[in-house]
């Protein structure tokens, strides 16, 4: 029922040949030239190349990547929040008192500019409503089930094909290069672990992100995990390194992200022995994307978490002049390869 | 200035040139042929054989370790309690109330009975002074630094060589059979993290434990994380599952016990899809090592979980008759094997 398209990882888009030989010389097709892609491409030689300074171990070898604005679109709201809002219009023939309650009755309206402005506790609260008391299983499958249908409202896409392609770039190179790869999120966890094999290639024990809780107990029988309208802990701005500890016990050494909730992400990378790489994703283009950069009135990445940049040498993406392309393309690569 | 042993995984006990090429023929050498020995070895050829009926896939080939009392000895009391006596008596000097308060002063006295019987809530308080307010780092030095010098008080040994040789293989042989091995511990995760990859060869990330909070702030200028005297989750009876879906997010299918804490560990691997293994190490061995059994006044088997165990058809281990030895030998494998 729940039918993925193929993985795209391993494409080089402009290319048929190359298609179906894999990643073709290049690591970075989808990046122009210039300071972003050599200081990612500097890095990997630094730290994997036998006998450089700047070696470190493959047991050492950890990157981190947010992932909402990070690897796939988080505007203009975030992927979640779209799929709770769903929940909610699902849910609502059973509770009649949700179209005169709020945050429900906006959320019922459908009003994108009004949910935009929710308080914390007003997003929280539809989040958890839209997984409670279900078990972790019902969960992941209503998550699939919804990605299979679900479409973005300006870009016309189904969200799984809304990821970076550049960024799945820097995933794979990371990763044949000996890199564990974790995808540390402000997100549900459980949410991300839904799909993170198929669109990540990226197993759940390596996704880590906000975690509800959840109660084992008995049904007809039999053991399941019900989960609880209850944070077990947030993984965002601090959280995230203290979730980075509490998870891979390791300091990562390369660390992604766009806002200012991966703000000490970054900085603890950068606090781990040796040579380490931070980037953030600045988004800049309004159409291809989305802009809600450092001076927009919108969007999470301040003019301080620029200066830190500055300040620290983190590499500051810009997806307009560095990304040749944003999404991958709507290529069918098994028809392509025999 | 931590200096550990060689590893003792691969060692045969009982023929010297076997040391130096690995795991013998027998990959359960220090176990008596028997029931316990026999399901084992044919658990792994079912579920690893090709074209087996119950042949599974890499990716879910997951077993799960309780650690004291099924790896480590954990009598008279749990390791990490050793070590947190050892802390109070070391902080003893800064806090000269505890004399007369307790549970301190207990502690101090060293009186292990009375320490046995020690409330839950006793045993917290103490365990989280141990490490309270000390950044991860330092607790983590602190850890292998104390296992250095303490030996255990009757069996006269560091507690890193009171681990089950048979249990060592066990780990070996799934390791070896394509098997992600984790420890579920109701210990503390950071604790078991400071020794797991020397004494085990598990990374920190495959330790999963009793985790207290950690926040992230800043020291000199540098971010540190510094353990709190709070717990986020506890890891033992339904907490194990839990945990085991907060970080693995897939159910295992073998998982080793020895106590009521495991049951609900062991039903949710056999609640798994296809074939799974369920082990109990029974403790009914008092000259090698300890007598704390089902009859036993002591010890957390209970006659309910015997009964699970022939309920559901999980294997209980008798140290005493299944197990040609408890501990590794002490040998020095860099001498035997040039």
């Amino acid at each position: 029922m729940f039918r993925w398209k193929p993985q795209l990882f391993l494409i080089s888009f402009f290319c048929k040949a190359a298609l179906c030989v894999g990643q073709a010389e290049d690591p970075l097709p989808s990046w122009h030239e210039g300071q972003s892609k050599q200081a990612i491409i500097q890095f990997i030689k630094a730290t994997t190349t036998d006998g450089s300074n700047d070696y470190i171990d493959t047991a050492d070898r950890i990157a981190v990547f947010d992932q909402d604005g990070t690897l796939w679109v988080e505007q203009p709201i975030y992927t979640q929040f779209f799929f709770a809002i769903d929940r909610i219009k699902y849910m609502a023939s059973k509770h009649p008192e949700w179209k005169n309650q709020q945050p429900y009755q906006t959320v019922l309206e459908g009003d994108i500019e009004k949910i935009q402005n929710f308080t914390i506790q007003e997003i929280e609260k539809i989040i958890a409503i839209s997984y409670a008391h279900m078990t972790v299983k019902e969960f992941k499958e209503t998550v699939q089930s919804w990605l299979t249908t679900a479409i973005h409202p300006r870009l016309k896409k189904p969200y799984t094909k809304l990821i970076y392609q550049p960024m799945l770039e820097v995933i794979k190179y990371f990763d044949v290069h000996g890199y564990k790869i974790y995808i540390v999120s402000g997100g549900g966890q459980e949410f991300i672990r839904a799909y993170s094999e198929k669109v990540y290639q990226i197993p759940p024990e390596q996704i880590i992100g906000t975690a509800a809780k959840v109660k084992y107990e008995y049904r007809d029988g039999n053991p399941v995990l019900i989960k609880l309208p209850e944070v077990l802990f947030i993984d965002d701005k601090s959280g995230k390194p203290e979730a980075i500890n509490l998870f891979i016990g390791k300091q990562p050494i390369a660390a992604f992200g766009n806002s200012d909730g991966d703000q000490q992400m970054l900085e603890w990378s950068q606090a781990s022995n040796g040579k380490s790489f931070q980037l953030l994703v600045h988004h800049d283009d309004p159409i291809r994307e989305y802009k809600y950069d450092v001076d927009s009135k919108v969007g999470t990445f301040s003019h301080a978490l620029m200066n830190e940049a500055k300040k620290k040498n983190w590499i500051v993406v810009s997806m307009k002049n560095d990304w040749k392309v944003i999404f991958p393309p709507d290529l069918d690569v098994q028809a392509l390869c025999p």
